[in-house]
């Protein structure tokens, strides 16, 4: 019965955070024409090897009677759990061409498994949430713009849904760069091995400039181009102002033209909205070789021991069946990541319930007048349950308090004495007419409380 | 890349369906103050085991590298993925106790895995909809009630969303029947082992009632007791009036008397919700050892080979930490086996995307004006995607028709040519003023669609 590490369950109160935060994810991708797609925990282990970095991380699935059978795995039609969901969706995409209408812009909110060694803000299984856009040979380039916009809004919801206002510092910073800008700059220097500079300029985050100057100098690079790589990484703007700082380092490369343009647009585009920072950032560069262009990473304020929660890019071929191949550009939101070390840092919600009033049971004779009137309350769309036992009313006052419930409804007595409503924080109690009373919309849905300086705290 | 049996996968429009029924089950969940709870998929194989009639079909999930190095399994610490959300939910109880308020109402929405041999219905991975109740050491009998009046309002939910007007016969028919009643009316018999004429009754959906008779006289009952058992479990009311029939049947026990009063007491507190049958079924018995009381099935109209879709009851010990016992009262709803069905009969939504609008794009330089459009019908709620190409607008309309998106918003040339909206099912075109130009609410998002008798098609 002893808990497993690395696989994080919520309370109920602490739940009601992921809901929401996955309520106001889904809220801006279907605005946006995103369609929700799931798919199955499993898939054939050959399709997830061929995804070398992740090895070992892979579970295996196999029936008991199989496994006990000694048959070990051996044939070609072995299970895994996926380890992300850009590998199921790419399978489905190939799988399903024929009845999509491209460019296929999905979500996919899932669990992830991957058989690494716990630690802080590594689990074994996780929650993800991605949006991807595919298109069926070609997919134009504002497709980054429009997943880089959307992602940017679903940032500043989720910091809404966290407690930030419109005035506090933004939860997130979604840092956008282009490999072409970096390939460009870097063939523009005369390397000849833009991917071997841009792994050592990818570590800038845990390595000093020093270091990735050795490092730099190690892939053959002369001094000065080392520099000019090292200088390139340090621009960072909230703005298009980077345009600026890299044409003062001289470097000219058509392939930089295109990247630089590339991500002047995004960044621009992405200006308007509120409650997120979305900045241009040239030390990212996302080692993976899949990427082509457009790279994303996600800084959490205060949550840096983090690294990237939300990452993707462009890539020109997310999949092919041989014939036809389809580019994508996504991002994939780290949820699990994101919101466990928050609640073990206390975020949490007001009340581990969704009821909103707990209606008071005079005695058993007349629970189902408790039960009609807490319906009335439900038709209105009131979460509302009844108290379970007929207790002195100064008990089930208690078991509100206990369960964070903000108002107890007493039936009275009709016609004689009218229902009642206790606000329990206040001790305030008014008769009521049960087929108009509503509480206020702040007490309706348990509001998220408990983090530091972005707290909003919407009960007393 | 071939589709694995068993494990069904939806398309956008299909998923779509999938999404509204859980949030229409969740609606009503929570509206009865019920919390969404998720577990782990994971649990130990002995935990899942220890439920002996699983046995072959767990999954044992195992790290690959683990697996390479033959380590068979045999070690204690070995991990299955859970095939029900009862056993995790009870480990979840008991681990979390003392952080729970007890009676712990809660809702559980879920993939499990059951390695069985793929068949119509029965999958290798499927989705579950569970409710339990769960008190510390006791659990009043209006548990029962609420368990089934919850799920009585959701399952009418169900139907509302597959289209089913007030007026249609409903979709589902829950069957209440109760342990008490079946054993006191066998004790009062005088029969030995109520457990095996339980197991017996327990087929009479699978056999006739002549075999049943053959089978009840080979565990010793007499041809009078064995006819006065078989008329027991073909008593089935859509009220209360089966008591007078059992009464007719003239046996009497303590325990039946107990078992008929609250039978009737959760079949006449659902008697008020419209848009499901509720009947007291005597032929449920739910052969399982651990219901002690209250017993649910559900039979979904046109459906009938798929068995229960909805199933559970009272168990006097859902969980137990060797001090403290937990008792419960559940219902498991097999959304997968409802659903996957149906759609493969047609069931699907009016489109495959959430968007209502398709903004249309001129021409390339002035697509931001067309993504200023969209954000400002965004900002109002209605889910908009802007059009992926420039092309001819007949063109950029036929892409909407592909995508089943209703309405197209031409930009127009502002302040000459004002914006207008076509509505592509009538061909109707309008000038609208962006910034108040709404759907009607029936377009505004998918609706469901494809179905026979209970099809309510709001799209032409």
């Amino acid at each position: 019965m002893a808990k497993l590490s690395g696989f994080p369950e919520l309370l109920p109160a602490d739940r009601a955070v992921e809901v929401a935060v996955v309520d106001a994810l889904r809220r801006v991708f279907e605005l946006h024409g995103f369609a929700n797609v799931e798919t199955r925990a499993v898939e054939p282990v050959e399709t997830l090897l061929r995804k070398g970095e992740i090895d070992k991380e892979v579970y295996v699935v196999r029936r008991i009677h199989d496994d006990a059978s000694g048959d070990s795995g051996s044939r070609s039609d072995a299970l895994a759990l996926h380890f992300d969901l850009t590998v199921p969706f790419a399978r489905y995409v190939v799988e399903n061409a024929g009845k999509l209408a491209f460019p296929f812009r999905r979500y996919q909110v899932q669990k992830v498994w991957r058989g690494e060694r716990p630690q802080q803000g590594r689990f074994r299984e996780f929650t993800q949430a991605d949006i991807d856009i595919v298109g069926d040979g070609t997919l134009p380039f504002h497709a980054d713009v429009e997943v880089a916009r959307v992602m940017a809004e679903a940032l500043a919801a989720v910091s809404a849904v966290l407690g930030a206002g419109p005035d506090d510092p933004s939860w997130f910073t979604l840092q956008v760069s282009n490999r072409k800008v970096l390939e460009g700059f870097y063939r523009g220097l005369g390397v000849a091995e833009p991917t071997a500079v841009m792994q050592v300029v990818d570590k800038l985050d845990k390595l000093p400039g020093e270091r990735i100057l050795e490092l730099l100098a190690e892939t053959g690079l002369d001094e000065t181009s080392a520099r000019a790589c090292l200088a390139l990484a340090e621009i960072s703007t909230d703005d298009t102002s980077f345009v600026e700082r890299v044409r003062e380092l001289g470097v000219e490369h058509p392939l930089l033209d295109e990247g630089l343009d590339e991500l002047a647009t995004v960044v621009a585009a992405c200006a308007d909205v509120e409650g997120v920072r979305v900045t241009a950032d040239l030390r990212i560069a996302r080692g993976l070789d899949y990427y082509t262009g457009t790279v994303f990473e996600t800084r959490m304020t205060g949550q840096e021991q983090l690294g990237s929660v939300c990452s993707g890019g462009r890539y020109d071929e997310l999949a092919s069946d041989g014939r036809r191949t389809y580019p994508g550009v996504g991002i994939s939101l780290g949820l699990s990541r994101l919101l466990v070390p928050l609640v073990a840092n206390g975020l949490t919600s007001s009340r581990p319930v969704p009821s909103a009033v707990l209606v008071a049971v005079t005695d058993e004779e007349s629970r189902p007048a408790s039960d009609a009137l807490a319906q009335r309350l439900r038709r209105r769309g009131i979460p509302t349950e009844v108290s379970s036992a007929a207790q002195k009313f100064g008990k089930q006052i208690r078991t509100a308090e206990r369960r964070g419930i903000p108002y107890v409804l007493f039936p009275g007595e009709p016609p004689r004495v009218a229902p009642s409503v206790k606000d329990i924080r206040t001790g305030d109690q008014v008769d009521v007419d049960p087929d108009t009373w509503t509480p206020p919309a702040a007490d309706l849905t348990p509001t998220v409380v408990g983090l530091g300086p972005h707290s909003k705290e919407t009960t007393p």
